[in-house]
């Protein structure tokens, strides 16, 4: 299992007129959280997509347990689960400034050739960084 | 069971670098949606607001069929498939111009008294306009 | 001088815990109200990608006068105020409900050929839909 | 002159489908800028709203200069030029991680009382901390 944590900082504009973030802001926390996650791999996302992957998600679910306020320090805990194949699978906890989890999330990713649309198996690098988890 | 149609236009903004809409604009068009559903039943979600009712999302799944491109003009269809007590369920199909199935999702929502924080059952304004249905 | 006027819905995301809308959507209004001004002429700013045109904003004006609240109508008047040559001026005026303006704003955007990055005058298409205004 | 520097990374939900951060994301990075530069100076946007000023945006100036693309370490630089009074003024320039000036721009903000709506004098804990750099 690879385990990485980030933290990032409730913005003004994420939050709505019931003064929680807005229901829609978790799935770009998700992706700056994963995003770090593979750089701490040694490499990134935007380097995937230069070899020409592409990463559409294709599922997500979110379960809501506490309103996230504005200007709280989240820390995001991004999870990979399992060794990618097809499918790689991040799940994500996020923990507000008091410790207490207030949002758990999914997201499957697949990975495409961007050139012809087809899909592929997950990039070796990506396997292969993340075989020293499992 | 409630069904209401609405239709938004895809804008630039919506879309990201792979020129799809990004996986995290999906809830603000359910948003959309379900606020159109809701004032098609005779009131708005403002009104439930003004009397102090707050509807926060307890839950959400989605399923990426399909992307989205810019200037597509989109249909979001909203399902209410049980009366709400508790829990309101709403479910999303998206279709594209080419009437083809290419996003699912689905949201909880539950019902707290703004000023107290407490968790209520459906208000009765929103339960008797969406009898008719059941 | 072109006019025109389109319509849209306040959303609950473009709220923030103010209960405004967040000064960060109206460059998102623009753009919905200006891609609906250029499609009033009968083609499409899409259309205009599609020959390899893409128009980046290198300038942008707002002068926020009162809030914009939930659930609003709002009509976003858009204004060529002058024939593009090597840029187009878009002008908007946004009116509330009540119909008081609220917010006035200005975009300059260029012609730049996609595949090699040249700035071009704009396309002859835009020019001549525009002609019988001024 | 108060000058501080703030760094943030661009995700892939602000890039558009020109392969370039969509302008209306600008002023989401002025916004976590600015906070940061107030939270420099020993306190917090949030603590001047948790005394009853809100601080609503009066105007906004953007000079696009070169695209900001995914992925990149931006370097937002915050300007107050001068001790604010009825207004402040926040100037911003934003730098690539190549140190090239890509996007300069200004806000006005006002110091309402959130409980009246009254506008008021900028607050003296806010003045009084700027009034070494001044």
């Amino acid at each position: 299992m690879f385990i990485f944590n980030h933290q990032l900082r409730v913005r003004y504009g994420d939050t709505d007129q019931m003064g929680y973030v807005y229901y829609g802001n978790y799935p770009y926390y998700y992706e700056q959280a994963r995003a770090e996650a593979i750089r701490s791999l040694g490499f990134s996302y935007k380097q995937l997509e230069a070899v020409g992957i592409i990463m559409p998600v294709t599922r997500m679910n979110i379960k809501y347990i506490k309103p996230a306020l504005y200007d709280d320090l989240l820390t995001i805990r991004t999870i990979i689960p399992s060794l990618p194949n097809r499918i790689i699978i991040f799940q994500y906890e996020i923990l507000n400034p008091q410790n207490e989890l207030i949002n758990q999330g999914e997201n499957h990713l697949i990975f495409v050739e961007a050139k012809t649309g087809k899909i592929k198996s997950a990039p070796e690098l990506l396997v292969n960084s993340l075989k020293l988890y499992f």
